[in-house]
């Protein structure tokens, strides 16, 4: 590494090349550097430079694995899902629970609201009350300046649906709110609610200078932005059968213990959050799969999701358990707020794909899909958790990440992963082996 | 799309190009759908095959722009950061806090900590003073029989920590854990720490039986699983300057005024939830974007940062201000693990590129690096958002992507760009405004 100890100027007004060349000058081995970057350039330069230009300083594509997760049967319709996710099992274990509960009722999905949110803070340090009089009539004119901006979203069905003052002064002097709800439709609204929120500030910061009572200094507006966190644009995905529908679902398991265990497995998420953040993270590994395959923001889903599940003043699991006396149900409920037009919707090339695969599905029924993938991959890993243990599975692909690493040759991995099934994987495990085994062949040959 | 109502068998044992057969076929334009997929493969098929054996059911890749952050001085040392991310304005944003502190000291950072976390949940229904009081020789056992696992990380200086015996048996009815923690060094450690656990449970479970007072039917064990929240692997980011430094970084604003706002954007988040989602969902926009350009997972460090963000009870923001007489502050803490050997580290091909770009870095450099991104992140939102108010920005790339819907060519852009500064942008104004001038083109023309 090379790197100067001076501010570099200008290296966003470089062409993609001359940033190329410059970070290539800067490894071990430019040429090697520059011909492994290049590789991952798109052979046709019109959907380069459109990949390019949905970022800033891109100087090549990351590549991460597209797959498929097959028999995905929500609300009696079947999906093949799209599934971005760079993680081993995740697609193994979301295909896996799909598989079982297509033959068992398959996942049913509720939309249970669709309100997105936005919020102008602002210091009033003025009279209150007659900011609480006469906001009827503000509410209307902020409503009524924002028309341009909501004529096209009223068309498809959305729009502003409230605005609503909140007092925040107890905590911090003069502090105060507007809470600001809306129908975003099959737009995931952030440009469409920051650009409602600005226009409602201009229109307040108009009317408060028109009120003779009012001192200029009486109003400061800190900011106007969306919240990520809407707990009532929210789905809830569930998956239902009888306890004989789950007997030997785990080998020589009845239907019965198998609940039971799983129902502890939850149950511990919900006592101890160090359990619940893993829980739901697993959770997240399937949701936010589909959220990058069909373009949506995973960081968006996350913030929501997370903050949703510590809501009650305590970190809790986003699935629950319920058991009767003949069924066991598995239900997940979680808020997001997707898009399926706008942002990279209509311009990433395998997002197009996605949609068109899953059918160009309404932002709600995406909602329940990103949601019924979320549940499969928990549903797989409390499964494996409570029963098998999580390493069987995963130490496999411990072992064939290690192989991969070592260049062992393809045809040598069967034994291999056959002598460590009951011993305990390492890399130094598994160079001593391919060595030994290695020398054996030599001496063989010899 | 023609998917049948019956389940699809043997998927996953399909060729790859199987697979996108099968996948095609339900496509409206089958050779189409094909020719994009390939198109996104690899060129090298060795490369390809490599790339797809990260996942399940993989048919293509996926691509995210690969970006450059420049200018990042931490600790003094100046680093070129990679950046994943499909979002526009993140690595701009970044880009544009790191250039400012470059000339004002720069990103400081701390470790406060390395500890990992794994957990066993057992029931335990004998009498529990047995346990506790034989803990201690239990506890010997478990790491002395872990030896052939824990050997290697040994030398690299990390191993077992400690087991704590913890009894949440108030809560439901029997429950106890094993708390444990551990040092990974460089590797995120998961595979490591699930597979002490499942060792450990074995001794637990081998030692029970030897228990001559104890039933067999007294101890089950629930399930062995590192916990993705790790409060103990913290790393604190900060930048601090006088108030003089930040005249005129927004012009025409002091300093001190400038830092009064921004604590105050700051504050909202610490008393609203829902802005405290957004505010960190901002954070994170930085941290995934260096966390996948390295190879590790998002959904873990996501996971962690939020749930820690929850621990007080209320959803807290991750940064926080602290002003005195002469300095302004702004502070990052928070927990996540990170690896630069394992998983992805040494397979993906640009992953490789990003470490040695970033000069092999170790995990906790690596942290340094991802926490800075995400202060430099929710720097230039915050910042944003007390002074220009977001949109601007926002608009603009909003505006870019309708032309590139609309397919309008490059050559226009700037003068509609010019045209929209002070209007509102929608897709339906953008079409108008280019189909009224295409058309009176087309009348110049004749």
């Amino acid at each position: 590494m090379k790197l100067k100890q001076s501010l570099i100027h200008g290296f966003s007004k470089k062409t993609r090349d001359e940033k190329l060349d410059f970070v290539a000058n800067l490894h071990a081995d430019k040429e090697h550097t520059l011909s492994v970057y290049k590789s991952f350039h798109h052979t046709d330069s019109n959907t380069q430079n459109l990949l390019e230009e949905f970022s800033e300083n891109t100087i090549t594509n990351f590549p991460m694995p597209f797959s498929i997760c097959p028999n995905v049967l929500i609300n009696d319709k079947v999906y093949l899902v799209p599934m971005v996710i760079e993680e081993s099992s995740v697609v193994a274990a979301a295909a896996k629970a799909s598989k079982l509960w297509f033959t068992r009722g398959g996942f049913k999905t509720e939309i249970l609201g669709t309100e997105k949110i936005g919020q102008i803070h602002f210091l009033w340090t003025d009279d209150k009350t007659i900011l609480y009089n006469r906001f009827p009539e503000l509410k209307k004119r902020m409503i009524k300046d924002c028309f341009d901006i909501t004529e096209n979203m009223i068309k498809r069905g959305g729009g502003i649906l409230d605005i609503e003052l909140k007092d925040l002064s107890d905590e911090e002097p003069g502090l105060m709110q507007f809470y600001c709800t809306f129908e975003t439709v099959d737009s995931m609204g952030a440009n469409f609610i920051n650009s409602c929120l600005e226009q409602f500030a201009t229109t307040f910061e108009n009317w408060h200078s028109a009120q003779e009572e009012l001192s200029e200094e009486g109003l400061e507006i800190i900011m106007c932005i969306l919240s990520n966190l809407t707990p009532n644009c929210r789905v809830k995905c569930y998956v239902e059968c009888t306890y004989e529908q789950l007997d030997n679902i785990v080998p020589g398991m009845s239907g019965k213990d198998f609940a039971r265990r799983f129902k502890l497995g939850v149950r511990v998420a919900e006592l101890d959050p160090h359990r619940a953040t893993t829980h739901n993270k697993g959770v997240f590994n399937g949701v936010d799969a589909v959220v990058l395959a069909t373009g949506n923001d995973f960081r968006a889903v996350e913030a929501c999701g997370h903050a949703y599940a510590a809501l009650s003043g305590a970190y809790k699991p986003l699935t629950r358990v319920e058991m009767d006396n003949t069924h066991f149900r598995f239900i997940l409920e979680m808020p997001f707020a997707l898009g399926v037009v706008g942002g990279l919707t209509n311009l990433h090339p395998l997002v197009k794909q996605s949609l068109e695969l899953l059918g160009h599905p309404s932002a709600t029924e995406l909602m329940s899909i990103s949601a019924t993938i979320g549940l499969a991959n928990n549903f797989s890993a409390v499964k494996s958790l409570v029963t098998t243990g999580i390493q069987q599975g995963h130490m496999k692909m411990h072992l064939l990440n290690i192989l991969k690493q070592l260049e062992v040759p393809k045809k040598r991995h069967k034994e291999i992963v056959e002598y460590f099934k009951d011993k305990i994987v390492s890399v130094s495990a598994v160079r001593q082996l391919v060595e030994k085994r290695s020398l054996a062949e030599t001496n063989k040959n010899e």
